[in-house]
């Protein structure tokens, strides 16, 4: 009786029924007696003529359900009616009947309230049907240039600082055309290996490798000119960037840090050529964090005047994990034990010959290759092994220790401590560098992740183009604040580089603190922007072209290698416990005791009763507000952490063991402490803008920044009653309305970073 | 003067100080304020005859520090001497001071004192430096193997059901020598997928992939039996799984699933056989998650009696990421906008010939290799254009929807919306095996971390053998939440499955929705579980042949396809908004809109001012706290969800908009429905368990599992006034606690997977 139901098109009194009995049927979700129940209401309310009440019955009998094709013809007549209707009466299936019905009569009283009722009764799922019920074929809209509001230019200068003059002449290597990503896409390790070195040597030619060396031996004189060369080839290849930190920064950084002129002048012109490539060799594989326990021996040989480097039986004394090793390598900066009579110095670096100029492995030395590892597959690593080899005495690199011909050790440094630290010494400029090449990592996937969110474009409101993914609220959240934290870790890290360049010496073991925490951080934070980034571009994500599948693999080990991130913390951990002594100094050194066991909060930052319940948009942008916050949540953590750590020694209990169990807390420690310190240098960096623009445009990142972070700790800041659960709520609706308001300026602001359009892919460009 | 000062050595009155002076001198890190000092105080207090106070002074004079080679031999004189004494006297400084000066003489009061003052005032620093002195090269202990002391049977025979028989068909086959994953380790895209499909065909060949088929047509009738297949494929190798997937569960099963005897007759056998390897064509490159709008047309033409299949203008429209389609694939299955003259009927499927036997592409097909991608290099992903080709009638997978020869659409299921769903119903299928899949990478995730954490040591206590990695409390902290995490997902997934597997019908769209929601927390779960274990083995862990390169890459994807976890659980989300209203059915249709309005909260589970409080073990460790901690916030959140949509739409605001503005906090809904799921799933396998060790231990991992949880929420909880922040702070020490209960399991845990051997690295060996 298909043609009877039809006849609803031609009957004036249905009209405006017609988009509600569609949306019934079209969701597939009523209940046979939900729709008997509107059926019913209907019937009863809307007064119609008996044989429209019929005709009704029979559109909503769940026995006899109309067709499909019934159906499609039905909206297909809704749809060609509603055609010249104004949006306003789309908004809700009430107001598209009314309308419809319109052009034949005024709906009266009763039809307008049985409408609304059913409306309501269907809720959701009416409002979203009736959205389907017109939506054709969304119309494509092309992306549209998106305007910067604030002075773009003076934003970009102001990431290039300092020594852009070196980051252009890395932009024009990259921008050369044998600098080819697509060339190490789908290749084995050896051709890979072969085509980074071949890289290697082109980045060397152009003087970069040799940056920081002293101009006398071929250098640059420009520690800050090598870190800024490191940061922004990051952009490009990560192995060849891993290459180039293997052979310039530890291995030539140890012969210049660790050596004196002698060695200087006999292996750094080589060494920044490339003509001789070497090989950084400190970790074992049975002892990766713990290199003051390595294994691997160089005893004084008095009868031939210099020393046996050895590594003893078993396999965690090899060297592992060593860049250079499996290929090129051959010279080895090689960290041992040294060994003068029955003296035992500790750990020392020695000059190790590997390969002859031809490659060939020398005689005592055992070469075992790393094969494919999840990443920087351009880097040739390997594990070291030495069978009594011999070496002369002038092969310890000999500037914080010598033996002299005769067998007598001497060090300028009495400490054996610090003499070990300071030959550690060479580990920060790396994890100073490492910490940029992670951000520059996830400053690449941000860029990327970004513009496609504004290209991409999926559902949407009817009639109307798809939003763009970025208009989705949970997108934003996906984005903007770690483009924020991406932010405020450039102003901190720039922090770093200043103050690891300008090291004067004083303040030493504050920079290997900070260098330490801020490599945490920054690297945890590029694996997860990483990963957030290619979850957020889809499928597209997945394929290599779009640069996630070498980002994330490459940038993985970040977290690990100069210093793995959960062994740093702690060092900065034992360093703020070092600071807190210090900073109690002037009541006496036994008053130390005191202030360890009496939980000397009282000196801190106060909880202020009113402040933990202010949720006004003014207070929560105050950034005297998220400074104190960040501030208190520290020096709370610090010094309960040495108060437990001492009430366990005033037990007896040994204090590894102690720090052992209060292992998680020092980790937070550390991280409140670092945080604090990114936190302040955002701020500071922003207090030297000019244009006010520009700082209207970092004030929000720096908002957002503070508040995400505030945010995600929100379960410690109410624990702590620093936070009421009012105005916790406040902050995450903040963070909502500051990812709004940032929302035009995202795109300008990963274009900022200025990576070059060959390092991102297809999708951003 | 160096001799002078090493008649230290022989003054018994110094014995009790020369452990201090090594370490005031050996950490390096005392001011000369501090070093000046202790000498004074020492001094003062400890009544020595005078040249032993000067000689004191010399050690401790900061402008002529003693040197290297005197504090070497002044340690190696305290090693030495030390050598014999007992543990207890090693603890501290000053305990070791007075046991060295013992063997000549009881140490006097005021000595006992100056030395007690000293070590306090080293602090931290003092008893770490301590233990350095006394610590030469640690013993190397093997290790010894973990005795389960729980039914380690059961625990396997029940992570082994169901189809415990399939189980050991998949590991017979993984067991073969050519199923060797070094042959794919460092391998061009082009030979990766060669080997995977030589795989492909003896999984096939042993009546594998056919298991879900029926047997009339070669299958195995066992949907089960090859969800079971898949989840155990999973640890093998996961282009291969994927490869499998695409073939019988994708392309397979779309035919089983969508089209009528006649396919099933004409394709499952050489489907199942892998004689017709094919695709499933459904993703477009601008139409990912959306696919009611994908722009693949398939018209009607009367004359020829059969289908155009056409891809519009643009790339948006290419079908995209089609596993089997850049190499393998001959046939596909297209979902296609349906137009029958002037009608639309929306996406239906089509079968279309792409390649003849040989592999030449056919006319009218364009094919893009997606080439290479992060992960699955050995399944050929690709791009399929079609252009104008002709397809006879029966190409369409008419099981819900057909076209007679005259040209009339006819579908038994009239609602358009139910229609889409119910084509789309074969994605379930594949949700629910990606979820399976996603697991069991996290479980070889976790056997290899686990068991490598019980192997390696690094660092420990002086004269000890070194700490497992766990040991320590953070790599526990990192590890068995996780663990407890995947126990609390295996048993809910076996619940889906179960569920998925008797779909009756009636169900479908709960099942639908629950298969939504725990994909998504599965994958993510994986991704994250994948991910720590990697940092938690450090530089062994990113070397390829540890797997993390592969789990890593390979399931990446799995947080995207078979669905977007972020769609997904909005999918989730919007069923919860649908039962919700059904739960108020029986207030009649039209009370519902006051339920949406009135936020009907009063008759939730009510938060109880004195449970908030609770801090006891016994309270912590009760699941009716942890059950209805979980169901009060799922409650909580959906009420509220519903009530905020239902406000802005009352408001006049169209609901995808009113969607869009509360996306975050319909995520958050989603995510507490399945957490609730998840915990009773574990709860109620727990309770089938007859053996006590077993359920104890098993207790234990569920009380982790769901106190982490409510640590890791705990900000929500506090906002909400949940908890208090003293139960908050109770729940991390037990969770604490917890892993440190867990510890001596957790190996047999991971063991308990049963993950064979060869699927492990060898630092897990």
């Amino acid at each position: 009786m298909t043609s009877d139901r039809l006849a609803i098109l031609d009957d004036p009194h249905l009209f405006s029924f017609m988009p509600m009995l569609y949306v019934a049927w079209s969701d597939g979700e009523l209940s046979d007696v939900e729709m008997t129940a509107i059926c019913q209401h209907v019937s009863r309310t809307a007064e119609l003529p008996e044989p429209c009440t019929h005709l009704l019955g029979r559109w909503l009998d769940p026995a006899d359900p109309p067709s499909a094709r019934e159906l499609e013809t039905l909206v297909k007549t809704i749809r060609t009616r509603a055609a010249d209707l104004p949006n306003r009466d789309k908004l809700s299936l009430t107001g598209l009947g009314l309308a419809l019905a319109q052009s034949d009569h005024d709906a009266s009283e009763t039809e307008r309230t049985a409408l609304y009722e059913v409306e309501k009764a269907l809720g959701v799922i009416g409002t979203e049907a009736a959205r389907h019920m017109l939506a054709s074929r969304r119309p494509a809209v092309p992306h549209e240039p998106i305007e910067p509001t604030f002075d773009f230019e003076a934003l970009r200068a102001l990431l290039d600082q300092p020594n852009a003059d070196v980051r252009e002449r890395i932009y024009a290597i990259i921008e050369r055309p044998d600098f080819d990503l697509d060339r190490v896409r789908d290749v084995t390790v050896d051709d890979y290996r072969e085509q980074v070195f071949q890289w290697l040597k082109v980045v060397a030619d152009e003087g970069i490798g040799a940056l920081s060396f002293s101009s006398q031996h071929g250098g640059g004189d420009s520690q800050g000119g090598f870190v800024t060369a490191f940061e922004t080839l990051a952009s490009f290849n990560l192995s060849l960037l891993v290459k180039f930190g293997v052979q310039f920064g530890l291995f030539g950084g140890s012969i210049q840090q660790l050596g004196t002129e002698r060695h200087h002048a006999e292996y750094l012109p080589d060494v920044g050529s490339l003509e001789l490539p070497g090989c950084f060799a400190m970790t074992e594989t049975g002892h990766g964090s713990n290199v003051a326990d390595l294994e691997t021996t160089a005893t004084w040989d008095g009868e031939r005047g210099g020393f046996i480097v050895d590594t003893p039986p078993g396999r965690a004394g090899w060297k592992n994990y060593i860049g250079n090793a499996a290929r090129d390598g051959q010279l080895a900066t090689v960290f041992a034990q040294l060994e003068v009579g029955d003296e035992e110095h500790g750990v020392h670096a020695f000059l190790v010959p590997i390969r002859d100029k031809e490659g060939n492995v020398l005689p005592g030395i055992s070469v075992e290759d790393d094969g494919k590892k999840m990443g920087l597959n351009g880097v040739d690593n390997g594990k070291l092994r030495f069978d009594n080899v011999f070496i002369p005495r002038t092969s310890l690199l000999d500037r914080f220790a010598s033996v002299s011909p005769d067998g007598v050790y001497s060090s300028p440094i009495p400490s054996r401590n610090r003499r070990f630290f300071t030959m550690l010494g060479t580990l920060v400029g790396g994890r100073v560098s490492v910490a940029l090449a992670g951000l520059t990592s996830a400053k690449v996937a941000l860029t990327i992740a970004v513009r496609y969110a504004e290209r991409r474009r999926q559902f949407g409101p009817p009639d109307a183009p798809e939003y763009a993914l970025l208009d989705y609220l949970t997108h934003r959240r996906r984005l903007l604040p770690r483009l924020a934290k991406t932010y405020a870790l450039h102003f901190a890290l720039r922090h770093l580089a200043e103050r690891y360049i300008d090291d004067s010496g004083d303040d030493r073991r504050d920079v290997e603190a900070l260098a330490a925490g801020l490599k945490a951080l920054a690297t945890w934070h590029a694996t997860d922007t990483i990963q957030e980034c290619r979850e957020a571009c889809g499928g597209q994500g997945y394929l290599a072209v779009n640069r996630f599948a070498d980002l994330k693999a490459d940038s993985d080990i970040f977290t690990t290698f100069e210093g793995d991130n959960v062994v740093l913390l702690q060092l900065t951990a034992k360093s703020l416990l070092t600071d807190y002594r210090n900073h109690f100094h002037d009541v006496g050194v036994f008053g130390i005791a005191r202030f360890f066991a009496g939980r000397a909060l009282t000196s801190m930052a106060e909880r202020n009763p009113i402040a933990t319940r202010l949720t006004g948009e003014k207070h929560l942008r105050d950034r005297d507000f998220h400074l104190a916050a960040f501030t208190w949540r520290e020096q709370h953590l610090v010094g309960t952490l040495a108060s437990r750590i001492k009430s366990r020694i005033d037990q007896g209990i040994d204090s590894s063991v102690a720090i052992l169990e209060v292992q998680d807390h020092m980790l937070l420690a550390a991280r409140a402490h670092i945080q604090r310190i990114i936190l302040e240098q955002f701020l500071a960096a922003i207090e030297r803008v000019e244009d006010d623009t520009l700082r209207g445009v970092l004030d929000l990142l720096c908002d957002l920044h503070a508040l995400d972070e505030l945010e995600n700790d929100r379960g410690w800041f109410l624990d702590h009653g620093y936070l009421e659960p009012s105005k916790s709520k406040a902050i995450r609706d903040q963070v909502n309305e500051l990812c709004d308001e940032l929302r035009p300026h995202a795109e300008p602001l990963v274009n900022a970073f200025g990576i070059p359009k060959k390092c991102l892919g297809p999708i951003a460009w």
